[in-house]
């Protein structure tokens, strides 16, 4: 059994783990910084760790792919796959900490008006004081209630909200972290009781333009949105729109329809809002490339065993 | 009994409820914005709520300063009383909410990058990925357990650091979110192994300079320091040192020895600081300025009866 595993970002303890792990099931392993590396006897691999889409295109051997990101969608699109039986694993589960902490860090500059005060700081500016929202007695609405929505909800509790709501699809979460899970079809009842939006879905058939013109209308003019899932949940035009029009006081959004964002989006020159260029999530911090290769390794021994994958990516929900 | 209440930030419903707990204990109370508003008749006032420093340095009749602050060590200097027994009350208890939400934005905008992506967004650049730090597995000391660092603590602990270490000066604090107090004699056992230190000290004789050169100097080169206390607790010159000299990996200060900061400050164009203008808390957010009044009132009664008052400064500790 042949594995290929695609990595610019790991570091010796995690290719050590993954020889090991290799070596348990008796599989070989190659290493390769890009697919252009990948060498000769290796073209036939059964198993690709990594960002592999050429290999996946191109080889009928391939039965397995593991990509080190939590969104898939990028996986669906026809010929991505030489063999359409290949299985697919994601890394959803090692990108909540960091997506979290990002999610939490934008709030807090949005409410702290702290993008006022950095740009006046940058001046050598001292400044009046600015008046600021708190997350004590916030009424916070996440939209997604997985890995990153629960990981929010556990660090969010820790502020004292007034009310933490969970949404997801079946209405259905364990979390405890969150006062009251409810339906996505009852969405649109909290929506005008909410301070801020945390949006972390994956893109799909039914999350797209899920925040759409009316629900932004819906919204309270002085509450906030943070999307850190994926940009086609939102009507990217009409929340600029409502922003410009001061309807609602502030937007965060990490993820957007094109990536990067062109130079020419109207988005860059929106009022109250903060961008930043898909660093949410990523293997940026270590917790997240540990994560990430121990999710692969533990699947690795499961697929050896006949077992069926812990990370499993469901192609019909496409999550 | 005459009560002065001075105030521009006061919302009608903490009007109400001071009104109505000076109707309970028999006083007059009198609303002014600037002390120019006093009233003749309430010059001999008795209680006085604000920042009331003329009428401190002039009236003998005063018996009772309540200031809406935290730190006290500016009523310390010879002249600021006319009567030397008036007693002063702070509010300390009322900022720790607004100042933990700034110390973990702070501390996640250093960790993740976030200075430097904010400046790519202004100028329309999507820019590279850049390497985190999380606060996830994070060794984190703060230095002074009041109501800010426990506030921040138990914050700080739902984001799951590797260690949350809190140095008092009797090494005894009961707040449960701290894996380990100690005192502040052990501090330099402390410092070599901290990640993120954060600061809340009072100003007085005994933490002026605490963070000293010496003792930056046992910082980790990647480590990080918040200020929220005072800034005499800093050798502010050497910690713009060894930030210069990469010796420290950030700073975040929201608090200097001169505010505010003058123009020709070296800190407004030292390495990797933060610099926010005294913003951490101060009456900016609706909670602060509620818990403010309800401690004033509560007080109030507890005067009125002649009870201790339940934040009383100690005018040796000198907070």
């Amino acid at each position: 059994m042949k594995v290929i595993v695609l990595s610019s970002e790991l570091q010796q303890k995690h290719l050590k783990l993954i020889k090991e792990t290799a070596e348990k099931i008796g599989a070989d392993v190659c290493f390769a910084v890009t697919e252009d590396d990948i060498p000769e006897d290796y073209k036939d691999a059964e198993i690709l760790y990594g960002f592999g889409m050429r290999t996946a295109a191109r080889s009928k051997q391939l039965k397995w792919l593991c990509v080190p990101s939590a969104g898939v969608e990028y996986l669906f699109k026809p010929g991505t796959f030489a063999n359409e039986d290949c299985i697919i694993t994601n890394s959803a589960g090692a990108f909540g900490v960091s997506i979290a902490e990002h999610i939490i860090m934008v709030s807090l500059m949005m409410m702290r008006k702290m993008m006022i005060t950095f740009r006046r700081s940058i001046s050598g500016e001292w400044g009046d004081r600015l008046p600021q929202k708190s997350l004590k007695d916030c009424r916070i609405t996440v939209l997604g209630t997985g890995d990153i929505g629960c990981c929010f909800a556990r660090r969010a509790k820790a502020f004292e909200p007034k009310k933490l709501i969970g949404i997801c699809r079946s209405g259905m979460c364990d979390e405890a972290a969150f006062d009251e899970i409810i339906k996505s079809d009852d969405m649109d009842r909290i929506l005008p009781e909410t301070d801020l939006l945390i949006m972390c879905l994956p893109a799909t058939a039914e999350t797209k333009g899920i925040l759409s013109e009316g629900r932004i209308s819906m919204l309270p003019s002085d509450s906030y949105v943070v999307n850190v899932g994926r940009g086609s949940a939102i009507d990217e035009d009409a929340l600029a729109d409502a922003l410009d029009e001061n309807r609602l006081a502030g937007a965060a959004l990490d993820v957007f329809l094109n990536e990067p964002l062109p130079e020419s989006s109207r988005l860059w020159t929106t009022k109250n809002l903060l961008i930043t260029p898909h660093v949410a999530g990523n293997l940026t911090i270590d917790y997240t490339i540990d994560k990430n290769v121990e999710m692969f390794c533990e699947d690795l021994i499961n697929y050896a065993n006949g077992r069926s994958l812990e990370h499993l990516v469901d192609k019909i929900k496409g999550y």
